[in-house]
């Protein structure tokens, strides 16, 4: 449920129930941070983590908001990139903290994108086992996805967020005027998984980011706002629904199988949209040569990823992408599943939530996405 | 709530309401593991650990047991000692399964004592962001405590147990037949978290220790497991209350702020059993000084933990055990918190559960116990 502040200025996403937690989206709420870290935690000491980009932009600004309100904090950065989200630093940052003397009163804000979340968010959910976290995206792809939902963890050498924990946050504080300062190919990056819950759940919410392609790569705030609110609201209605993904949850992961394993493949080179893209369209090529999705689905995908992620070209062979899926999460009896659409906006629940391809079913799924980019014609087509 | 079977030769306590577990306490249970299991998790897949000692007495023949019974089964077994209880080896463990090809569908079987039911219950509790443990504790220490109330961890440079989840698990099964292999030493240590939740919650539990201290150490099958199903039933009672430890499960913690912090100072060459046994003493004598506990319980709670674990001597000074205290998880405020009783069988909540010392009088309870080893003399007395 999306509840509109008075002031119109900001929103914010309600999350479960008792228990739960809000996201709040909106321009300039980074200068209310310690007010808002102060309503949901007790905490008097907090740990700032940010990588080595964003700290100077938000992370230390935000850390100087909250000395400055009376908490004590500590500061904590690593160096910017997935290559860092690895148990290698979530020791040294878990040493740092307990180095600094934070005890169970302590809470961990983290201040940046999605490997910022995920990273920070697993230290947060095992230091001392567990303390709260308050997640500050900054990134499209962590206001829209990354921070809510309680997914953290890390990549391992044999796959991407292999290891981690469902960690609720106590708040998501999403300040759309942070965008201004990302990279525009991270802009677009992001964006995918904004049409990725489009394309399950609304096709309005995907129509919309069809029309409003310009401004969101320009990082326009009302339009942004309007977007991560929506986009984090289909999402929480999926949480809600089966928070620690028993069955329902599975949905998410629409165009992640095959996504991950191509990232895989690429050695992590390939940006996590990008990669994501080329996974819905291989997915929703599928579907649509079962007969499961409605053709042209594929088509409509591509077109709209395109324009936010440019053509996706990368070295990566499907045997490189095939041989990460047996190591993948979503492996069950030895076979990966993937989420079918019905159309745009419909997932298909004929299968589970999830389908079983045989591999060669993937293996020419993947084939065909990776060596024509992202416009991928089905086989009928 | 303690389930007697109708044969009553197992009994069983259920810990919490709907998505709780049983704990499952008797003779000759583990040759029924397989059909155990397989109530209780869709697990087609298993990951059995044990550590080096209990790995051939009791690991491999249960692997060997649920392999016959159709499960796949890969064994991972670790170097016996809370040395092993580290990040370190969670990693290899971790990348253990993983090489193994487990997938969400899997679970973990931990066989051992509380450093592996600890250790393997954090490697689950992590994996893929948390897959179903089974918990065989196959001592005393992880029978009446370590294996029940969800807590998982390991040990780091800045003290014991400062990283970790809460997992519960899918069931705990305590086949008091494993006694009868532990060595003499660490069934009168293991015994010692036993007398804890009678000196917090129960006198009758803690005379009945009293009166059976030799068929306890010498592991009768009938009287193990009655003090087993009473002791879990009492933890049970406390853990349902607060799983998480944000206030009233505090008082399980009895004798652990300066036990962690003794066990510490000596590098871990103190057994856990003696550290706490020690803590107890000094937490009693305390009270006692305050005027909060009853003049008298320091005194019967050393006769019976000298009766289990002998006069503790240690070369651990104050000092070195006082360094420890600030990283400990139970500090707020920068001050450690130790638990208090009234009398045996009644923790005293006069101040919210834990109590904060000066320091002066935290390091003079320290200084006496450590020089007397268990027998502490109240000062007044």
């Amino acid at each position: 449920m999306i509840l509109r502040d008075s002031a119109g200025a900001a929103g914010r996403v309600r999350v479960g129930g008792t228990g739960g937690y809000d996201v709040r989206v909106g321009s300039g709420l980074l200068e209310a941070l310690p007010a808002m870290v102060r309503d949901v935690v007790p905490a008097r000491s907090v740990a700032l983590v940010s990588d080595s980009n964003v700290m100077p932009l938000h992370g230390a600004p935000s850390a100087d908001r909250l000395e400055g309100a009376g908490f004590r904090v500590s500061r904590h950065v690593f160096e910017a990139g997935e290559a860092s989200k690895t148990r290698r630093t979530w020791v040294r940052l878990t040493d740092e903290l307990l180095e600094a003397g934070h005890g169970r009163d302590a809470c961990v804000v983290a201040v940046g994108g999605g490997v910022t979340t995920d990273l920070a968010g697993f230290v947060a959910a095992t230091y001392l086992r567990g303390i709260p976290v308050v997640q500050v995206p900054t990134s499209y792809l962590a206001m829209v996805d990354a921070s809510t939902g309680g997914k953290t963890g890390v990549d391992v050498p044999a796959g991407k967020n292999l290891v981690g924990a469902f960690h609720r946050p106590a708040v998501v504080i999403a300040d759309v005027d942070a965008l201004s300062t990302l990279p525009d190919r991270e802009r677009g990056e992001g964006l995918v998984e904004a049409v990725k819950h489009g394309a399950i759940l609304d096709v309005d919410h995907f129509a919309f980011v069809e029309a409003h392609v310009a401004e969101l790569l320009d990082a326009d705030p009302a339009i942004a706002r309007r977007v991560i609110l929506d986009s984090v609201a289909l999402k929480a209605r999926v949480v809600e629904q089966d928070e620690f993904e028993g069955g329902y949850r599975q949905i998410l992961n629409f165009g992640h199988t095959l996504g991950h394993a191509v990232e895989a493949g690429s050695e992590y080179e390939l940006g996590h949209g990008s990669a994501v893209a080329l996974g819905m369209c291989a997915e929703a090529m599928m579907g649509e040569n079962l007969g499961v999705t409605e053709a042209g689905t594929g088509a409509r995908l591509a077109e709209l990823l395109e324009r936010l992620v440019g053509p996706v070209r990368t070295g990566v062979t499907s045997r490189a992408a095939l041989r990460f899926l047996s190591a993948d999460k979503k492996v069950r009896d030895g076979r990966p599943r993937t989420v079918l659409l019905e159309r745009i906006g419909q997932v298909s629940a004929g299968t589970g939530w999830t389908y079983a391809p045989p591999e060669d079913v993937t293996a020419d799924a993947l084939e065909r996405v990776l060596s024509a980019g992202l416009r991928v014609a089905p086989e009928r087509s």
